[in-house]
């Protein structure tokens, strides 16, 4: 069961040419494409006529036509020729998914069409920013609320990333607060006067103990603002605004390919201050790319373990407070859109 | 659910040699070996001891012995020998199917052995034939019916083959008839007076319109004979005699393996005409290989698609009146088979 | 279903290093691992925090820190320690296998922990003596109830191993008994007066035909004792303590991974008689690593015969004997095992 009435990222706007591609997206198998003058659709990726996959198709000006016997598509998934036939035979189409390009990214509506508005496409305006230094996808095999759960619970950096971005300062010493402002779960965690980690070192030149921020905006269903940083020990609190400041910003949103499985974005970007010497970015870029695959690596396992025995149990601990919060507010929402469709159910069986 | 009272392909000749080999045939475990006189013969392939595959053990003479603990079959499948006892334990048996070399096929017989009949092969004699040209043999992971389908309406050489056989002239301006001769479904596809696609171009020779026929011989369960031809515009319907006609004939056959897969059959040979260049058949026959490859890519593609949601509606549209009409046969003699083994049961239970 | 009360080995001893391994063993995720001092030691490999496998933590002292928040657990599998909290919140834990290592393996108990009893381990001194020659280490996907049955019946070396240690005398002219002492089931096979397999004529250097001796003694669940050899013909069933003979022990053991796989352990010494020359233990050793692989080879090929049709019958030969005493011996044991744990909870539900 997933939340429906969202905007999902497909494909990064760079990898989807002119050659239709497929997805599952949410369960449900989708072909994406560029109509003749660029602008990207997306269908129910399986012809109408014998279920063959579209995304086997071609594209011909503003239609898609399928590979096998040459029904054709508009963008809305209205079949609208069948060779050799005058006519189009009466139902015949497929489901049309809203879509748009925005942020470097192609976005899919998976909800009701009448509730697409595109206002509500998560801002991401640094991803396609000129500062933006790092960016990926993966495919991983797990459930996207094991991803969500990792970046709510940023504890993990001082295990999961212990060589490079975490050390065990963050988790035994952090000082943590979560606040929820309307579906928006913020948890943010303080490591005040403590050592700093490897790639603070590195990057960050800090030879002394730190003051260390990250902030982890959740904005339901998968999508994540992370802000991370340090200054010298001593501002505590206002290491943001400092302009001595070692900071850089991280955007992560996935959008589930089955329940067991999840399509997963992340772009990052330095906000490192006025001060710093730039020729550590790189290095820095590539070791996210180790961090990112750390966290996938450690979420697949748990995947994998929770298969084998989906009703073992779970202990709640004090660094949960925050994945339970944001766990909170998507059954919530979950919930409205359960009694949205039922009402409109009922609604329709009054007419 | 597989039509059983028939011959059924299991190998061609050249690859069976002195190691047994195993198949899965309409579900069903088969070990395919020739005796020791070079006769094929075919047993189920699980030892009546242990279950040990038989195709792990070896020919000794007329029998096949299990390579485990050394039991022996005859060729219909009755054991003969237990080593260190001198009597056999009664019921030691395995199922045997007749089986018949012809046509360069191996050919076993999947139901009732008394109903088995050699004179119901299909004639294939064009399989052994010097004039042959190419044949080939596949593993296909879909339903054998999408192979059916797949051969009963050619108007997807437009758009799968659209490279090399096909055109959509073939789709868009198609003459298609049917006709049913007790179990035979013929297809007729003429195409007159249009463009020829690349390879009738290139192999045919031909600058100018043609005039195209496709006929589709179905014999159930799964034998295919096809007639492919043209002529240069004008000689009409009359192509097929005609002496300068470009024409090809392709056989293709198919067996289950199982509700999901099949071994697929095909072979082809030129009819190019009395006053042809016949430098262009080794190029025309490469590209055979590859007209396969793309039906085999399509239809596995199919089958996933269905897989996905076997439930999901279809569509019929015009060029569907082969496909259904060989569908009807299929089911017939389905139900046929089905009343004869109930009317069988009832007469057992008579007694 | 398998039998719990028992040790049953998870690694070789060198294998197991400074990282925790996974492995599953009787359905079961288990986490091995040294702890700093080096003794082994074993917990459920699931953390019971959020259900990371603790195999991708680190050892940290006495105790295993979960690689993703850093719960840490001793080596009872009582969490000990919660990063950033004073206390650990009550139940936290994780199932704790008694482990210990003996005879160059590690050892687990896989039933209640109260029975565990280090007498139970079985005697496998041959295993780290000096004279031990070969051992390996195998991931079967067979049940392990077949290498049981392979193991109680010899006559397959007539035909598994037909062109090493076996010939078809052995099936044919074996004179077989089988004895049941407690647990134990010995099955005992002398071939006297026959030609000598390959094996016997390369590493024995017998030239004419031998007495010869297999003896295979089966302790439950899945541990067994075999001692082979021969004699040039004559001293009959005196071969085991005749100077001349040419002999060797073979252990193998085995833990059921799941209902379809089985982790396989195996070690051979030779016992090859004062007069022998050396030279040839060598290629003997290597021939036994393709003797093993032969019976891997026919088990995983019987178990998937097996799973294709579960019901499918067997049928009975003399040489099921041995086989069938240590099946009524495991059912038995099963049966056993069953009532006491019904005991066991009749009388929780008294109190």
């Amino acid at each position: 069961m997933f939340l429906r009435d969202y905007w999902y990222a497909a494909a990064w706007s760079e990898d989807l040419k002119d050659q239709p591609i497929a997805y599952t997206l949410l369960n449900e198998p989708v072909v994406v494409y560029r109509r003749g003058d660029g602008r990207p659709a997306a269908l129910e990726d399986r012809c109408a006529h014998r279920r063959a996959p579209l995304s086997k198709g071609r594209v011909v000006g503003e239609n898609l036509v399928c590979g096998y016997h040459g029904v054709a598509y508009d963008c809305k998934g209205t079949g609208v020729h069948v060779p050799g036939q005058a006519q189009v035979p009466p139902g015949l189409r497929v489901r049309g998914y809203p879509t748009v390009e925005r942020h470097g990214c192609i976005w899919l509506w998976m909800g009701d069409q009448e509730k697409a508005d595109e206002s509500k496409i998560p801002d991401l305006h640094w991803a396609d920013s000129p500062g933006w230094g790092a960016k990926g996808r993966l495919h991983m095999r797990a459930h996207y609320q094991l991803l969500n759960d990792n970046l709510c619970d940023l504890s993990h950096l001082g295990y999961v990333h212990a060589s490079n971005v975490g050390n065990t300062a963050l988790a035994e010493h952090g000082q943590v607060e979560t606040q929820t402002e309307g579906n928006v779960v913020r948890t943010s965690r303080w490591t005040l006067d403590r050592p700093a980690p490897n790639t603070y070192v590195g990057a960050g030149g800090f030879k002394k103990n730190i003051d260390r921020w990250q902030i982890s905006e959740f904005l339901p269903p998968s999508f994540f603002l992370l802000n991370f940083g340090a200054t010298e020990a001593g501002p505590g609190r206002a290491g943001p605004t400092h302009p001595d400041r070692f900071a850089f910003q991280v955007c992560q949103w996935s959008t589930p390919e089955t329940e067991g499985s999840t399509h997963w974005f992340w772009a990052i970007a330095h906000d490192f201050g006025q001060n710093r010497d730039l020729s550590m970015a790189l290095p820095f870029y590539e070791t996210m790319y180790k961090v990112v695959q750390e966290d996938f690596s450690i979420i697949e396992a748990q995947q994998r373990t929770i298969d084998r025995d989906p009703n073992a149990p779970i202990t709640k601990i004090e660094a949960d407070n925050g994945v339970m919060e944001a766990r909170r507010v998507g059954v919530r929402l979950l919930n409205e859109e359960g009694r949205g469709r039922d009402s409109a159910a009922r609604k329709l069986a009054r007419h």
